[in-house]
């Protein structure tokens, strides 16, 4: 059933039927699992954001988290979610059951977490975030590490952070000053700043465990003298009492949206008695952490996505239900003795509605695929099927984080748009979505960045490897939709595009390989923009390759007017989203250095 | 100097050196001034922005306007604010001096209405209304309704708003149930509720003057029937005393943001004791209230590319002393024993401030572009010139309305990227001005409506007489570009680019000649973006050409690098956003009619 803020139905055809998970359950890993136990747990999840998050999204808002008297006070619906939360095991839905998690597909957590994002984006970082953190742990430290926090950080009794930004490097991790200082113990003594931490404090957990990067005394310069720490808020006393860890929290930042999901600013060790401890080897704490940020990455994009599917039901349902102006007859007027028809039967109106749908449904295909591709790694028997899995996994990524994040808000905007003037006002949620979505082409690495890591990186990682299989996986997909006449001009229109992306690296590599760097990664944003909507043109001619084959076929869990509105809609990015890849190609292509060649005082 | 918010040597040099207004003072009606007196009129207001304006704009968010005890209260400074703009005549600007105006052009007003919304986007509605609702006073009312209003809403003893839109109408105006029973004296008894009353009420105006678009009972349906009354609030009694009139303050409708600005929910005749005084003849109230609705479109976009140019000042501002980051040396490394260097030298920010000048200097040529017109009606001698003025400025008004709400979000949402996660947070302007700027595109007509005004009226009117004139206008500037070797590309493409909207006019015209309206407006939007984005490439090819002829002839009030600037923005327009028409021409003429031939199921 649709309602205010998911299509379930389409979650789970994306789930099993676009992606077909249930592949991935034949893994050893995930035997434990069938499409049954699946459903279930989706459900439950569903049940938990129905009743416990999606009633108190608008209250968050309303009652931001605050700074009072050295913590952080969230809002008081929160104790309830974490006891839930931690009860059904979402935090550690990935680990493995010896590890006390559900060993579950990496695929089936991030639908989990879209469910909870969609029903209310200020909870679910709180449970990614601990997480993360003792995904961290589990992956890089001691057994004492472990045994020490991870059981108590799976069911949320202490909260788990990441401790990366700091006031005067910002994004730039080689400019990170917080310092580590050997003793003759088995701790270092931290020292140091860091800001804009997510779920950095509140009220409702005994503990925080902090994964820091931090300088050893002594280390290299740049990223390569960065080690990571587990630098608990309290320590664990050898006779099971906490001590105060010298980790004083300074402040909230008070953001624009989001309001519910605090923003803290720490000082660790202010009397130079902040213990943390050693995670790995020294000077290797970027490529640990970076474990991290790739998933955060695609969460990130994943609750862009979640808040845009919010948005668009909510603007589906005003338009369903307000009647406003007349169509046009045959002379160009209005018969104003009719009724006033329902604003959704408005073409312009059905256009804003067809974009919030393409954008909402094409991101989470996107982030079910990028997911698909991490449990292929995971599940890989051969090195080569995991090299190829991981690759893929790698070049997704960035996009996974960005095109949600980014064109999210344009979907949003348009949900603001459909409700008129109400669209602006407090008294209905679209403005709230507005506002909300617009950390996500923030967090955990900017669009400029990402888009760095895209060109700068991906693109070009093993000569090009990744892209020459993502051509192949897209070539796949386009294979299946020539047995269908109706796909057949779509998928020769995604041909065409793949083809001018060779085209564009064709015509950008050169800077690179003369060792023009600056020149070659200059329009960085606009490939992501460009390779971004591509990608989603693939996943939309997947789903309609999927939606043609179920109409054919006639397996159907769904009446056909569904699988209807995905070919359509399928029809409608290509009409009207991916035809701007030839303008952003033409851009890509100049040769006039226009932010290049010029000095900062131009403007 | 530039400052926090605008570039007032830009805006001297669009006013006198691009669209030069001198030219306008020859007129009669403008022949008390001269370019001094305008000089010194802008710096005057500038001055007022600066210290009255400007500093409290912050706070306005803070200390939103509110409904308290049957009245709205405002931030307290406005008191100040309009006391200092009513002996400035910012309101009376346009009126000519026997009705105590300044006699101004237009463009002139429009110039100073730009920097005070670029300093503080709450107030000038304030005026600007007042302004727009005592000229409709002194174009149709009568002699008796022009001593008894107009000179205390000039000083702004009195406020005046425009009140269209009713909960069950909202922009279809043919829906207006507002009553009007005739009474055996010369008023009317109006019963009626309107909504989104920008400036209907506060404690700094002693009255207010409201022009209502009501019901004559009896009339006919639809707009044929819409009369318009003057509504005052309290009501001058002969006696000089004012007397309430039944006009009930209902609400306030608590906005994302321009919160200084109040819109209000006006209850009239609540006890049938409501009396309104009839505007020029019955029924004939929409025509005369569209006089005062082209104006506001006008005036809406000017605040939107005003917003657009504060964010801009503010993310150059912070890119120019923000340390991040290191340039890459020619093997794509980072030299991290280099100090970081400021953010304006990444390619991606230069990118992202480009961007934003280009769409706020763009919109603010349109603008003026748009006023030239309107004066030049006004000061035509001949019916033909009058006429061509009138068609060309009924064809832009749409457009200035349009390009600088959407394309300004854009531009903000850039200036909110620039300053990272900073830009996310309440001590930093810019997520200030991106919830401000988020209402121009609903503000007087959504983008939509003023999509279908441009396709279904503008393009059609006299058989496409004004876009033919347009198209002339845009060969002048052509024609003078290509004596400049450099230009000659960027006029070229500017050529194609006309030639590519007859296409796209050629293939929707066939559907209203056949009487598919539905289908030939079903794009509407994607065609005002289409010819909106072509129209700054003529304003930014325009400008380019005028700083071309200072460089060369050297007639220069502004360094060699100011001409060089435009000449360079120029470019980068064409490169970046002009490239992007192809494309929507493409959405354009395809045949899908895919927003057209589906049920609203189909979600």
């Amino acid at each position: 059933m649709k309602n205010d803020y998911i299509d379930i139905n389409n979650l789970k055809f994306l789930l099993f039927d676009v992606h077909q998970t249930e592949n991935l359950l034949k893994a050893a890993r995930f035997e434990a699992y069938d499409k049954i136990a699946i459903d279930i747990f989706i459900d439950s999840v569903k049940t938990f954001a129905d009743t416990a998050l999606f009633p108190y999204i608008k209250e968050m808002d309303e009652k931001p988290s605050y700074y009072k008297d050295g913590r952080i006070h969230i809002h008081h619906q929160f104790k309830n979610m974490f006891n839930k939360g931690g009860e059904m095991g979402l935090v550690g839905a990935l680990y493995d059951f010896d590890d006390g998690g559900l060993q579950l597909p990496s695929t089936i957590f991030h639908a989990a977490y879209f469910i909870m994002e969609a029903a209310n984006n200020h909870v679910p970082g709180y449970f990614g975030l601990t997480a993360g953190a003792a995904n961290l742990i589990l992956s890089f430290g001691s057994q004492k590490l472990k045994d020490t926090y991870v059981p108590k950080m799976i069911d949320l009794t202490w909260g788990g952070t990441m401790c990366l930004t700091e006031p005067q490097a910002g994004s730039s991790l080689s400019d990170v000053v917080t310092s580590a200082k050997p003793t003759n113990d088995e701790y270092y003594l931290i020292k140091g700043q860091k800001i804009f931490i997510s779920a950095g404090d509140h009220q409702f957990s005994s503990n925080f465990v902090h994964l820091v990067l931090a300088r050893i005394e002594g280390a290299p310069a740049g990223i390569k003298g960065v080690s990571l720490f587990v630098v608990p808020k309290n320590r664990p006393e050898d006779n099971g009492e906490l001590a105060y860890n010298d980790v004083l929290i300074a402040g909230e930042f008070e953001k624009m949206g989001q309001k519910g999901y605090c923003t803290t600013h720490i000082v660790f060790g202010d009397t130079n008695n902040c213990r943390g401890w050693l995670v790995g080897e020294p000077n290797k704490g970027l490529s640990y952490m970076f474990q991290m940020m790739n998933e955060a990455r695609i969460a990130t994009g994943r609750m862009g996505a979640a808040i845009a599917s919010a948005a668009y039901y909510v603007s589906l349902k005003y338009a369903n239900e307000r009647p406003q102006g007349r169509k046009l007859n045959s002379s160009g007027q209005k018969n104003v003795q009719e009724e006033q028809t329902l604003i959704i039967n408005h073409p312009d109106i059905k256009r804003m509605l067809f974009e919030q749908k393409a954008i909402v449904e094409g991101s989470l295909s996107l982030i079910l695929q990028t997911a698909i591709y991490a449990d292929k790694e995971v599940t890989s028997t051969t090195s080569e099927e995991k090299e190829k899995y991981h690759l893929l996994l790698e070049l997704l990524t960035p996009i996974a984080k960005t095109y949600p994040a980014e064109q999210g808000i344009r979907a949003v905007s348009n949900a603001v748009q459909v409700l008129g003037g109400y669209g602006f006002c407090f008294d209905f949620m679209p403005q709230q979505y507005y506002r909300d979505i617009r950390i996500i082409a923030l967090y955990e690495g900017t669009t400029g960045i990402q888009s760095l890591d895209l060109l700068g990186r991906k693109i070009t990682m093993k000569n090009g490897k990744a892209l020459e299989l993502l051509a192949a996986e897209i070539q796949e997909t386009v294979n299946v939709a020539n047995t269908f006449d109706g796909l057949k001009p779509f998928a020769n229109t995604l041909v065409q595009n793949v083809g001018v992306v060779q085209k564009v690296i064709t015509a950008l590599m050169p800077h690179a390989l003369q060792g023009n760097y600056e020149r070659f990664l200059a329009d960085a944003t606009i490939f992501m923009d460009f390779l971004g909507t591509i990608i989603i043109g693939w996943q939309w001619l997947k789903t309609a390759v999927t939606a043609s084959q179920a109409l054919k076929e006639g397996y159907r869990n769904q009446p056909e007017e569904f699988y209807e509105s995905k070919i359509h809609t399928m029809k409608f990015f290509f009409t009207y989203e991916l035809v701007k890849t030839n303008g952003l190609a033409d851009t890509l292509m100049n040769n006039r250095e226009l932010t290049i060649k010029v000095s900062k005082d131009i403007f």
